[in-house]
């Protein structure tokens, strides 16, 4: 047994790393470890007071690791060790790896919470590990009071603590609003604070005593829908999510309509304010979800589409309605929360993702960083659907994208019945294929229509999944023909024409709604959504011409649409390029998982700059041959490329019945 | 003589400079200025466009400068000179050194107008010449229109295009309320703008096609007064003044009072956007005279006392009242004009100087700044006299400061009939020492109280420098002795007891008054004045002994009292050190001076930041002797000591009589 001895220099082996090599007697475990390259959190500046850089010295007998280990291996315990050990917040092996020093052989287990740079929590939608790297770090400081004749204020003499204990760059510089606070928070604890730093470059908080935590906010700010994730910034999970409608939407569905209601003089700050109002409240819900305050967030990341971005920003938008469809600025950017009006922490940074183009958004940017089509090899076509429908096709080497004008078909608007996901929005719908008979269900309802009574089914429309998976349904069962013509060859009782001499079928009939009359699909409908499709499917070929490929490896489909709609009746209408079912999936809220990365990492912030360069932008409507592509994509598929294979499973309500 | 010839290399010279080297054939007569280390404006980056770079050719026959140089010897005119030129705005042998070319051996004169980093004109107050180097600078830019197709927003290919054509670093970023403007501006004149940018580093302000001029505000934000200068940022001058009263006179007339005011909730902020909106309505004030709007100052330079900082910039001042009077924060700052909710261009940044120490201020500093006693081999001590007398005491060597309590005694406050130097103030005092009689001037009256029918005079009360006038003239006369005691051997009509039994002095008689009584200097306001005196004697007694030296070789008095006080009555009542009468010098408000340095130079900001760290605050009242010396100093000097040597020159108007 190798004995401590007199020797100097003693080998330390780390895990779960396996980093091992000499440290000198009397050495902290946090230097040994940060000598191997292996940092160790500590907000406290090695203090023994934060408790953050807590490490497990393992027992050993030399056969495992080759080490002699055991407690005696290091130095005695400090007072706040000891404390922390009766207070049960220091297990009976466990160390503060900036007050045990080496006096011999160790093996010491370093648990992630106790590194900096662990990876971020796996996300579902993503394949990728992002390194947890936030934009803000926190300091805990125990600064003396001034003595009378000290020349310096109490900001620089916090300054100068600062950066001779933690190494921060001399020139750091303080928020005035984080300023104005800063007597106060010295008052509360006798000069015991916690400072909160913006990328090693600037204080921006200050908060009395020690104060560990810190959360951020990811904000994707859709056309139509707010969704906020609050997420610890030490962990990187998310402890609270809120979402709301966009405010915005009194004036106007669609981005056009917002671009035409901002041009008044004075209307586009109105409409600013409205969205900053509603990213505060979101604050305010999330918050108080997770015990906090808007004060506490301390760092917001914001994706949205470039007309969202704008207003935002309180940006002309007149520019991004005509062409060149120029964007005031595309890359990113960092804004104060107070010059955005968000009723959060006023020095909070606000990040906002790089613009790829004109129509290609922050937005898009995101989807891309967390769907990573460049992180592989294969090639990956990543549709998000929207009021446009944006493409991104690509693989490690090249990126390509498009924005593709499909009309707000997908969402459900310009449809005789249309509406937004809510309560009382048709879902899912199945058709006979012989007796032309309809099930469906209905957002609310406790089950199919077929297996209610009428009074509570209380449809009130078709959300765009639905219009969608009825084309499809309607098209498998022979009553819409490859040119979108509804058409029945026997007589069926819900096909008709209506008022206007359009044909319609219909969905639901008047008892089985809340609106006392017949919901249907019209002949306009299908032509609404044959437009989409064409558009994506035809925008798809052109960017894979472009490419130099014949179909690519997997589709991945983005957004609230592509989450809920059904991958095989999408394919079945040809909604994208073929390239089986089993490569088609949908990833969720990319956007807002790749907000989420942005705001955990700023490396992640960097590569969506670099993202963002990198995508070469096709311009659709100016592309030779996309017209012809386009008119060719309005068709339907052959029915008999795609429903055999998918039949069994494709409707196993209806084959049970 | 030399003929060009097909030579490739041409002697040039630059006067007045005389700096001269070689050009190869071709070169712009800028670039060779550039390759000589002389700098020549430009705002167009060189396309012939901002007529700033305008150089004249002198015709020399080779006698002079050893060189032949003719009009022939550069390249002919561009048509931007040409049109120039037809229009007046190029004189015949004058040349836009951005595209004339080196064809032959020149000397060539470039304008003081024309070259980077010239001096700024010479102030009274100072001996120093300073470098126009002010922290914006303007860019002339023609952007093209942006293709279909262009992935870049319209700040980044501007960004691009200041980056490629005027060297500015990649980093520039764009403030937000800046960006704001830039669609409208592109539009203006299709893509020609000019772009303010701040140090270098950030984009402040767009405007459409070509605009030369930029302003600044130096402000001098007083206890009682603020004062103003607009000064144009390319000649360094001075092109509009305004002044005002602090609007926060409302919560208290001195320092403490304004911090016991700040002390409930919420008061503070209504405090600080009280003088917010003062300093806007000077700006207002100031460039409604230099036919420019608030909107046009891009850039502001703020100095005041440390409470007065600390209350602009809504940061608490509880612990300015107590010991150790740390203020929150010293050294200077850099913050946006609507952060302080400054009504002038919300992206302008105003620049505050930094703290010396407690109640040493950013005012101070500014005043040293101006004075420099830094710059100069005599030991000086200047003397700035507010509320507190600050004290500067130094030279090249080593630089000391104090702070005494003088009271507001020499502001006019705390005195029976004392008022602000405004309309009715007696500001001027002649007491005949033979038979006590007295005459006096008034602001606002033509002429002394002896020449004017009494119910013109209309005297309201003593400001400031009239009553230390008062107390040096009733010494002189004899009717107070060395230990300030009113007294005299002889009747005296003028000298009575008051109703409260003290003893008074009658300075003017009810009838010479607007207020309907007698205008008295009482014993109260006598003793007043020597603690006042007393504190800044026995301070700079403090200051020289610190020192190791026995008396300063020069006297600068600074601020409005220092202005108007009689140097010679200040001398003789022991105001301060005695080092001569020539060689005490009033040099007006060295602040509001060393404001506008700093305005105008961002070298001044770096001078000011090491001066303030370098400068040793001395704390008072806790220096070891320094009671026993105010006490001494309390005193009147010897009479004999100082009147003989005076006389004749002191009293002309009373000898004339």
């Amino acid at each position: 047994m190798a004995s401590a001895g007199a020797a100097d220099r003693f080998e330390v082996c780390f895990l779960p790393a396996g980093l091992r090599g000499d440290a000198a007697r009397g050495t902290t475990l946090r230097d040994a470890a940060r000598a191997l390259g292996l940092e160790i959190e500590s907000l406290c500046g090695g203090r023994a007071s934060c408790g953050k850089c807590q490490v497990r010295v393992l027992e050993c007998d030399g056969a495992e690791h080759g080490l002699h280990s055991r407690a005696e291996h290091v130095s005695e315990l400090c007072d706040a060790e000891r404390q922390a050990r009766a207070a049960g917040r220091l297990g009976s092996l466990d160390r503060f790896s900036c007050q045990a020093r080496v006096e011999g052989e160790l093996v010491v287990y370093v648990p992630d919470a106790s590194r900096v740079g662990r990876p971020i929590v796996r996300k579902h939608a993503s394949e990728r590990e992002c390194t947890l790297a936030p934009a803000i770090h926190k300091y805990f400081v125990e600064l003396e009071p001034a003595n009378i004749g000290e020349a310096r204020g109490d900001w620089d003499r916090l300054r100068d603590e600062l950066c001779g204990r933690f190494g921060l760059d001399a020139a750091l510089s303080v928020d005035l609003f984080a300023l104005r606070s800063l007597a106060e928070v010295l008052r509360g604890e006798r000069g015991r604070l916690t400072v909160t730093v913006w990328r090693g470059r600037q204080a921006i908080r200050f908060e009395s005593g020690f104060s560990e935590r810190a959360v951020g906010l990811a904000v994707d700010l859709g056309t139509t829908t707010l969704g906020a994730l609050l997420c610890d910034l030490n962990s990187g999970e998310v402890v609270a999510q809120a979402s709301a409608h966009n405010p915005q939407i009194r004036w106007g569905e669609d981005i056009m309509n917002r671009i035409a209601s901002a041009k008044p003089p004075g209307q586009l700050a109105v409409m600013q304010q409205a969205v900053a109002d509603a990213i505060g409240e979101l604050a305010h819900d999330a918050t108080l979800a997770a015990a906090a305050t808007p004060e506490d967030v301390v760092e917001l990341v914001v994706v949205g589409n470039t007309v969202m971005h704008h207003i935002l920003l309180g940006l002309d938008v007149q520019s991004l309605g005509v062409v060149p469809f120029s964007p005031a600025v595309s890359h990113s950017l960092d804004v104060k929360a107070r010059d955005l009006g968000i009723p959060v922490l006023p020095s909070a940074n606000v990040h906002l993702l790089p613009i790829e183009a004109g129509f290609v958004g922050a937005d898009n940017v995101a989807a891309v960083l967390a769907a990573a089509p460049h992180a592989s090899d294969e090639l990956t076509l990543l549709i998000d659907i929207g009021t446009n429908g944006e493409l991104v096709l690509g693989n490690r080497q090249r990126l390509l994208s498009a924005s593709c004008p499909t009309g707000p078909a997908l969402e459900g608007a310009n449809i005789r019945f249309g509406m937004r996901a809510a309560r009382g929005a048709i879902e899912k719908i199945r058709v006979d294929p012989v007796n032309h008979e309809v099930r469906f269900r209905t957002i609310g309802a406790v089950g199919w229509s077929d297996r209610l009574p009428a009074m509570e089914i209380g449809a009130r429309g078709l959300c765009g999944s639905a219009v969608l998976e009825a084309v499809a349904e309607l098209f498998r069962a022979g009553l819409i023909d490859r040119s979108g013509r509804l058409y029945a060859e026997q007589p069926c009782r819900r096909l008709r024409q209506g008022a206007n001499g359009m044909w319609e079928f219909v969905i639901a009939w008047a008892e089985q709604t809340a609106i006392g009359q017949d919901i249907t699909l019209t002949q306009g409908d299908v032509r609404a959504i044959q437009l989409a499709k064409a558009a994506l499917y035809a925008g798809s070929q052109m960017l894979l011409g472009r490419f130099g490929a014949e179909r690519p490896d997997r589709v991945l489909l983005a957004g609230a649409f592509g989450s809920v709609i059904d991958l095989e009746r999408a394919l079945a209408i040809g909604l994208f390029p073929d390239c089986g079912l089993g490569n088609v999936a949908a990833v969720g809220n990319a956007a807002g998982d790749g907000a989420r990365m942005a705001l955990l990492s700023v490396a992640a912030r960097e590569e969506a700059e670099v993202l963002a360069r990198r995508v070469e932008y096709v311009e659709l409507s100016t592309a030779r041959g996309f017209n012809d592509a386009f008119v060719a994509a309005t068709q339907l598929p052959h029915a008999e490329d795609r429903f055999p294979s998918t039949e069994a499973r494709w409707s196993p309500g209806i084959a049970a019945r």
